[in-house]
């Protein structure tokens, strides 16, 4: 196996029994990223001299010194600030900005020893779903999704093993479903959004891929993701006599035969294995989350985007345009209604998810669509942002022409830990009898 | 009067009839800075020659280009990012730094052409009571508050027109207060809070100071607050024959006899001139508002500084410290309790304060405590931060060492253009016979 094939946790091992240098890991990955680049062009910025200072660095380091992510590869979104390297959020106003800080989470890779690869494409402040340059890896004349194209493209690719996201309607778990990878997207606010562009105060979220659950749990480690119950009682966990929820929800009729078929064979994968699949529907109340999701992304960019739209208006994409000139005219009494709305229904959907190991529902409407122009429809996301509660993509289907389709699990807010465990013992059996591998 | 005196309407009318040039300003203003800064030590970071060198850019605008603030000099709270000037927090951690970007509230500053004149004061993070080393204009042997300290002593000494502040529990109402100006907290997000270093995502709001209520409106306007009345009906405002609300709170005990004179003095101003004002009592769920503001701080300050934890542990105040290590045991649960519940209860203050012109309510415990070790009580402003409502200080009392001390107006949220018209109206009245003027 090549040094970039390694997941973060496999690379790790390696670094400690010394079977390889981080510098040596990282000129296969830089390697790896020259071959495929053409292909694949996940990146917006990439400098191979600054990669490999990093990685001397972190060869010279005495073993004390180490962090728990020490040496592994990561790739970072470009509406993400970083030092050392530029941040231009796929918007013509930002070409060749380079603000000298660094996002929180990316402050807190560095002191975890993680190596910063490079940052990665985005639609356009990650707020359309108009595609950057980046092709699917799997079929190169497909969308890998969006907004945080890049990001799962690169660790689908094995240019990658881990890459940051966002999340404020599907940027995460469609894109990690399109490339056939994990997603996680944490409770909303567990993981600081300092220093990530934001689009939506309310919904935005830190999303983050891998190609194994595993490497997931490292990253919930780093960054301090803790449930109530104790790690011993997360861990502990049997799909054997477990009872999950099947929920298709209001955005159903939207569901494709890719997804339609996914979510049958996953539903059966784990009746086989002992669990008990509960079909359920949620109170009609939560019909109206989709089109709250909306009322409050349209708000909040009204907010965001004044700067931009008052420092340069033409060079802003006209979806902000119009969300902050307000075109929708929606209302404040419409805003807070939506607002209030689905806060009072983050309590009620905790409480019925909690009845279950998780919640299995679509992650997407279909396998990756033919094209880059358009990343396709998060419809059967925005519940779960709006809500706030953690989903991870479980990759393992595939669709009619072979590409794959993942199906989310999704449970109460702050049981972060507690569906990663379950991810992990559901990834193994999606994988194992699916028909996709990641 | 000399030009450091203006408001910032005066100002910008002197700019424009040229009976005034930026630069005559801008010196006039770096006189009285340098004359009072001894006494008054309101300034973290000021440098002269970036402030001539943007007055003399000013200047030579021609007209059409000016902006709605053109030459108005703005002070900054140290925890908004600027280009140019270091942002330093307060921490050691940032001693020194000069993060290359623009916070949304300062771009768009720079847009509208105002004049930045350098970086305020605050306690460590905006976090803690532990004052800087500001002095309160008014006596230096007292705070001037804080967390935004800085800002509101400069704005009360006449070292600059208009500042920007930020309240998390009462950072910006309580200096306001005990500095004898107006001071103002929009609606939760209805001002971007981009690149202002977050405390708590869901409580944290951008605070402006002023000497006048037309300057706090002149600021709505640059930040685009916009009420779904319409400008005429929000300015249609006659205290005759309007209804206030009185409003102690669960905290009444605390409040000291200055707080409880201009409680009693600014309700008979307005009875005096013709308005009712009823005393109400909110419903008891409100009473652990208080309580559920310190949870949801605790919980979001578990995320929010994990960074700087992980760097440097030893260089961060105990507090916070304590907060990243979940000292309080506070559960997910719990967290999450607080959470919704302040959640719920925001409509119902809404259409509890709906119903009157205004929320009227104490700013303060008392007077600025002597000295500037603590920075005095939030006990006052938390319940309204917590309701994400707009709240705006207004000055025209004294206690009983002749400080001023301010009464607090509340509206319901995104009626901040209508909070804005009630307290010009009030302001004058407690300005003029309530024995404080600005």
């Amino acid at each position: 196996m090549e040094p970039y094939q390694l997941t973060a946790t496999q690379a790790l091992a390696k670094f400690k029994d010394g079977s390889l240098t981080v510098e040596e890991y990282a000129r296969s990955l830089l390697e790896r990223i020259e071959k495929r680049d053409d292909a694949v062009k996940a990146w917006e910025y990439i400098n191979p001299e600054y990669v490999i200072q990093q990685a001397k660095m972190l060869d010279h380091l005495p073993r004390e010194r180490w962090g728990p992510l020490h040496g592994v590869a990561v790739a970072v979104k470009d509406i993400i600030y970083t030092r050392h390297m530029p941040t231009q959020h796929n918007s013509p106003i930002y070409a060749g900005d380079k603000p000298n800080v660094d996002a929180a989470v990316v402050s807190t890779l560095r002191t975890a020893r993680a190596l910063l690869l490079g940052k990665t494409t985005t639609t356009e402040f990650a707020s359309t779903a108009t595609g950057p340059k980046t092709r699917n890896p799997h079929d190169v004349t497909r969308t890998p999704g969006g907004s945080s194209s890049g990001s799962a493209a690169a660790v689908a690719d094995f240019q990658a093993p881990i890459a940051l996201g966002s999340q404020t309607g599907g940027s995460t778990i469609r894109p990690g479903s399109f490339n056939g990878i994990f997603a996680f997207k944490p409770t909303w606010n567990a993981v600081s959004r300092e220093g990530v562009k934001i689009y939506s105060v309310n919904l935005d979220t830190v999303g983050f891929f891998a190609r194994c659950v595993q490497d997931l749990q490292l990253l919930a480690d780093v960054f301090a993701l803790e449930d109530d119950d104790t790690p011993a009682q997360q861990d502990d966990f049997s799909i054997e006599g477990s009872k999950f929820a099947l929920a298709k929800t209001t955005v159903w009729p939207q569901a494709g035969p890719g997804t339609i078929a996914a979510l049958e064979a996953g539903a059966k994968l784990l009746r086989d294995r002992g669990a008990e699949v509960e079909e359920i529907e949620l109170p009609a109340e939560f019909d109206r989350v989709p089109e709250w999701h909306g009322i409050i992304l349209d708000a909040d960019a009204r907010t965001t985007f004044l700067p931009e739209y008052r420092f340069a208006k033409e060079k802003l994409t006209s979806l902000l345009v119009d969300h902050v000139e307000n075109k929708s005219q929606t209302s404040r009494a419409a805003q807070l209604e939506a607002f209030d709305g689905v806060a009072a229904l983050r309590p009620r959907f905790d409480a019925i998810a909690g009845k279950y190991a998780a919640v299995l529902t679509p992650s997407v409407v279909d396998e990756a669509p033919v094209g880059t122009e358009f990343t396709g429809d998060p419809a059967f996301n925005k519940m779960w942002t709006a809500l706030h509660v953690p989903v991870v993509n479980i990759p393992g289907f595939k669709g009619e022409n072979g590409m794959p389709i993942g199906l989310s699990l999704v449970a109460p807010r702050y049981h972060d830990r507690h569906l990663l465990a379950v991810s992990k013992a559901v990834g193994e059996i999606f994988q194992a009898e699916g028909g996709w591998r990641t």
